[in-house]
């Protein structure tokens, strides 16, 4: 299976280069879905899999060997580098992480010591090693992005308004940056530590950003992602950016330095295109139209590759899989983008 | 406090008419963040309320009488009509309406019976009648929309991802078309049993519809949402129709024959404008800048009033009140927005 193309279809459409077919991998495709993921949590916790780089590495490679994506994306957690650089938490099965003593003053800031990877956290780097022995795609390195991780750190666990935490982002101005900031270069510490150990691509999940108002983000998070993005800049590896709800913070998102903006289901990917300029997207399948009956998924695979014009364009869901998902779906929409023809067709410029 | 001006500001606004000031009223203004709404809670249950006319009257009057709103809404639960068309359902604390046997297929369709309001719900109307005799504002309809009633009937309870609402939406396009006709009806039937007992505006909250793209939104969910307004039509009472996440969905959601728009706070109040055309809008000061200090929640209600433009601009939050917001908050706002000047001014014209 392994071809150089093959190899560098990923890298290629990342940069916008042209490329012979539009390459495809799924937000979440190691996961629930999987029987064999399934198999692997009977015995292990998840962050017992984020620690033990063996099984870290089994699960990352899961979907590659069942799916054929294009692409693998380490299996972690986006608090795996927090419980790393001291913050006591737990991820319950059917609520996810919880902290113990949630983030609410300066005093607390403490607790969130400095993130060295080699030292705090080796196993995120052994995983990325293990993995791309066996790997003929990129693997893509995987991080929180500041908004999502102070919402963990700030209301103790998910939430559906975030409500603390735009209260601490409005009164505590200060405090908001700075805790922003460390989480940014906590998140940069550990992409770069995962390109050091072999990531040819990163993604940023910030996910819950799209909470915000332009506004506020534009205030509030965006110099925090701009930071982190630049400061990987270096790597020269392309780094892609990916919340969900962002419709009116696209260009914002460009703004913050990425080399590719994931956008989710909910804006169609021609109006993205429009809005981001000549900036590769990758996306953006709603991944409740996995459930649906073929000819339907089929119609609406081809909507996204239609609107996403071919070159600069990397298939994806608009959100991770929904862990209902039948597997077999999956690999049937893996070898429909395959097919389609179109990849290699000029793009067409795109207005402002 | 009765004036007739008073009386007819919020009206006014929602018809697009100029006013001496932009008019207010908060989602969820009556609920859990007035002390009051807390103290009847410790009685009776929420359904309770809904169902008690003297108790849903009380609890509908109580933000009026503290904040000095301009309008009512009615106190409710969106499941409401639902329980009284035949669906076993509880309302649990802290987690929201939980069905016994959700909707899976045509045969449960059957389970929802015709709703006759004057039959089958009595307290609806006479809730409005009691609350109406202490009102010097218009008290406002409220009903739930097609798609966020069909989430709840199919998941069984609230949702984050309505993977099975979609999927039966993609799936079984007869059945879910069935469905939001008759819950479309059933919200209209409410709606209409309202006016009928006083109530001079009403609201249709379809607060889920945002988790679709804009394609499934045109095709599965706007036919009903129309046929809810259209047979609205003759009563001649302005019908405000409001989601959240809706920043794709803006354009189509005016497309379903509305005569305002409730815009989140997603979307800036001048950019949902220009989308919308002549169409007048309801928000949309995030909730979450409720719980920041006065001098930053004045700056976003300053910024909602600027973009909002004057006429055909009703202030409102961009979703409901958040539980731990201080009414003195909320009261404060009001006042503020009551000293802004600008809403006499004309308007100015609005491009596409």
């Amino acid at each position: 299976m392994a071809t150089a193309g093959r190899d560098l279809l990923l890298l290629r459409a990342y940069r916008g280069e042209p490329v012979e077919r539009v390459p495809v991998w799924f937000m979440r495709q190691a996961g629930r879905c999987l029987p064999e993921y399934r198999q692997v949590r009977t015995r292990w916790s998840l962050l017992e899999i984020c620690r033990t780089p063996a099984l870290a590495a089994e699960v990352t490679l899961q979907p590659v060997r069942r799916l054929g994506v294009d692409g693998a994306i380490l299996f972690s957690d986006i608090v795996v580098p927090l419980a790393a650089s001291g913050i006591d938490l737990e991820i319950v099965p059917e609520v996810g992480p919880v902290i113990s003593e949630p983030i609410r003053g300066e005093r607390d800031l403490r607790r969130l010591r400095d993130f060295e990877p080699g030292r705090d956290a080796p196993y995120i780097g052994e995983a990325v090693r293990l993995a791309i022995t066996e790997l003929d795609v990129p693997l893509i390195g995987f991080a929180g992005g500041p908004f999502t991780l102070a919402s963990y750190l700030i209301e103790g666990g998910p939430s559906k308004t975030h409500a603390r935490t735009r209260a601490m982002m409005h009164s505590e101005p200060l405090l908001w940056r700075t805790l922003l900031e460390r989480l940014a270069d906590i998140a940069a510490a550990s992409l770069r530590a995962q390109v050091t150990a072999g990531a040819r691509a990163v993604q940023v999940f910030d996910s819950w950003a799209g909470a915000l108002d332009p506004d506020s983000y534009r205030r509030h998070v965006l110099p925090a992602t701009r930071r982190l993005f630049d400061s990987l800049a270096d790597l020269g590896t392309p780094r892609v950016h990916f919340a969900v709800g962002t419709g009116e913070l696209l260009e914002l998102m460009a703004a913050a330095g990425s080399d590719v903006i994931g956008v989710d289901w909910h804006v169609t990917l021609d109006s993205a295109r429009r809005r981001l300029g000549a900036l590769p997207v990758q996306g953006n399948l709603d991944p409740a139209a996995c459930l649906a009956p073929w000819p339907v998924l089929r119609e609406q695979v081809d909507a996204v590759l239609n609107r996403g014009g071919g070159a600069g364009h990397v298939f994806n869901l608009g959100h991770g899989v929904l862990p209902e998902t039948p597997p077999d779906t999956l690999k049937r929409v893996v070898e429909h983008v395959r097919e389609h023809e179109g990849a290699t067709r000029t793009p067409e410029p795109v207005g402002a």
